[in-house]
């Protein structure tokens, strides 16, 4: 049986984004009871406490023990590569639908799968470091274009260097998580001094964010080509912004308040083992990166993208863009090659993020900045509402996957709603 | 007695940092056993996970709950104002010279009193979050004008907010701690791409950072009158530049490889309260701040600073620079303020810095980037060395202290050595 025809026992709807092939890790809360580590089957949790805890997902890797005890995913994170191959072996050899051990054990099948709608998902892990790239070739030149004409629209050192920056941790929000329109400090241009209130510019980001593994010890880098040791898997990430906090705070430190109210991820990490299928080339890197960022074989990834939006008006959400993860520039391995480079260290579970995923066609860009073109095309919803940023009640919602051949791996997604600011 | 006069059993030099008064928090290590929470009196260190063990330390504030009893001060810190003055309260109780309760207990002191020389000094605690703020006027404008001349020398934001960006906590490292110089991308004004290599202008920045307390809920701001019931206390930070990565890479995200290879803290917090009787009024701030900026009292706090250099050839530390806290132009009730304006959250542990504190007169610089006035004025060194940024060998140390009438209250140092890149 070839590995796309592989089924489990657990029912997998067509359009399921979580098929056996992809058992993505994540941590759920039942209505009662602890928190748990657990993948995602159809429309299942699957505890691997449960699972642990009755000696069925024992990794020889970590000589047997504890891994998924506690409600997060460090400890796992950091067991490293041979640990996650063997607990996802040991997962799909218990979940398919010609194995008995699990599928045939009706007290153990009652205790540890779950249906989705019986739980709520939390955060998979501490985040100790948050970094936040901006490596779509297609976002940095739009934004630039607005602020700096076509012709300075790139930086200098854009084409040489994975551009990133440092952003909080503490506000990283689970989907699902509302967020309040946040005050701030602004200056219009021909204001003579700032003022303070609500943001009238909040936006959103699309990207994707990968979680490190074991991590690397202060001065000493990850090369390029151990980046498939280090990547433990990938998420969807919503990087809010409030346009005008940031055009006003950002110089010359970077995004700061603009950006640290809130950051929002999708709740199933999807590894790079389910993900290596649809690996393709990136974009063509032209001038040639420094030979620590070369890269002798593609690592980019096929992922569809689709960002909605839905108006407290209308009925249903409305597709504001569609783009691709394979689009961005500066691959995940340039990103932690370059992060690393200087010996800073990482530890498991810090999350590294994209950067705004922008294709070539204005469909396709992944901020209302963008998509409205600093609010000069206004964008057309279908109940005749128009939007140049997010306005108070909105709902935006990511989603992603990787499909070919009948297989498709998804990352679920990631919602949030815009709720007015606070008065008090 | 009035407390400045208040001795201790504990024998404390005249110029000692930490008198009675004082009661900073750590964590420290012996030679053998557990790593465990202390304070510092003279040149010991008092065990507070033995004092709670033989329930002296107690807290009414937190039921009697167990706050030492982990190697990190996190738990103190969340447990806020009323366990941090209680603790100090029943601290300075146990240790006057005129109260028996430890002082005629052989058993417990020596259990529970440790010399200075037979402890390491650990990071006092999990850092969530650390942020780095640029709030010296003196240092912004001195940077500015080398940048971009005397007449646009501040950013129009400068005067109106605490200017601030997110930096990394994982490479937060403790006084002692030795760093190899950071590789990276530089390129110079007259190459015609960037290159690869040792950075060839690593920099010191002289700064203070203060440790949040129990912290705040996402989208619920504090306000500057409530800072003091979140301010658990402060250390000395050395903020590692390399100068020329920086130059290269931080527009138009800010700093990040150029800061993230390593950040040096001072191992003792020493609390608001110990430093209550040195506050002072900060520079007069004009443009008047936005309300929510506004301060009613004074907040600015005088503590002397000094940097000192010590190279390989020589026999003793030479002083480079000596400035002061109190010149900082934004406080940190101010900074707390802007940082959680927009809901952003906050966490025990969470650690701000101030930026580099330069005062008014050229030997009063935080940086050798401004004492050498971007390598222009070589800084002169006793045996005859000069140097306009930090040499393979170099070590720097950071002292600070606050004195008046009798009383010094002081952080003790931070230090740290420049070692050669890696070559493998």
């Amino acid at each position: 049986m070839n590995s796309t025809a592989m089924k489990s026992f657990i029912d997998v709807p067509p359009d399921s984004h979580f098929p056996i092939q992809n058992l993505p890790f994540g941590v759920f809360r039942r209505q009662t009871g602890d928190a748990s580590v657990g993948t995602a089957i159809g429309n299942h949790v699957v505890d691997l406490r449960a699972l642990e805890a009755a000696n069925l997902l024992r990794l020889k890797a970590v000589n047997g023990r504890d891994l998924f005890a506690h409600p997060s995913l460090n400890a796992f994170m950091g067991a490293g590569r041979a640990a996650w191959r063997e607990a996802r072996q040991i997962l799909t050899l218990l979940l398919r639908e010609d194995h008995t051990t699990l599928r045939d054990n009706r007290k153990l099948r009652d205790a540890a799968i779950v249906p989705f709608d019986e739980v709520t998902m939390l955060l998979p892990c501490q985040i100790g470091d948050y970094t936040d790239f901006y490596s779509s070739l297609e976002h940095a030149t739009n934004v630039g274009t607005m602020f700096r004409g076509k012709d300075n629209a790139l930086m200098p050192n854009w084409l040489h260097l994975p551009v990133g920056y440092h952003g909080r941790s503490s506000s990283i929000v689970i989907s699902g998580t509302d967020l309040h329109r946040p005050h701030g400090q602004t200056k219009s241009d021909d204001a003579p001094a700032p003022s303070f209130g609500p943001s009238r510019n909040v936006d959103f980001e699309l990207e994707m964010g990968f979680f490190v593994g074991p991590g690397n010890e202060l001065g000493r880098p990850i090369p390029t080509t151990a980046a498939r040791d280090h990547i433990f898997g990938l998420v969807l990430v919503n990087d809010w912004s409030a346009r005008d906090i940031q055009k006003w705070e950002y110089v010359p430190l970077g995004p700061f308040l603009a950006k640290n109210f809130g950051t929002s991820i999708s709740p199933w990490i999807v590894t790079l083992d389910a993900l290596e299928p649809f690996i393709c080339p990136g974009p063509r890197q032209d001038p040639p990166p420094l030979p620590y960022l070369k890269m002798d074989e593609p690592f980019s990834f096929d992922v569809q993208l689709e960002v909605s939006l839905q108006s407290e008006k209308m009925s249903a959400p409305h597709v504001v863009c569609r783009s691709n993860f394979r689009h961005l520039y500066w691959n995940m391995a340039q990103q932690l090659a370059h992060h690393t480079v200087n010996g800073c260290n990482t530890r498991p579970g810090d999350l590294l993020a994209s950067g705004t995923i922008s294709g070539p066609t204005p469909d396709s860009y992944g901020s209302m900045l963008e998509l409205a073109w600093m609010r000069t095309r206004p964008i057309e919803l279908p109940n005749g509402e128009t939007r140049v940023a997010i306005n108070d009640g909105d709902r935006i919602t990511m989603t992603g996957f990787c499909e070919r051949e009948g297989l498709r791996i998804g990352f679920g997604g990631v919602t949030g709603q815009i709720l007015p600011a606070r008065t008090g």
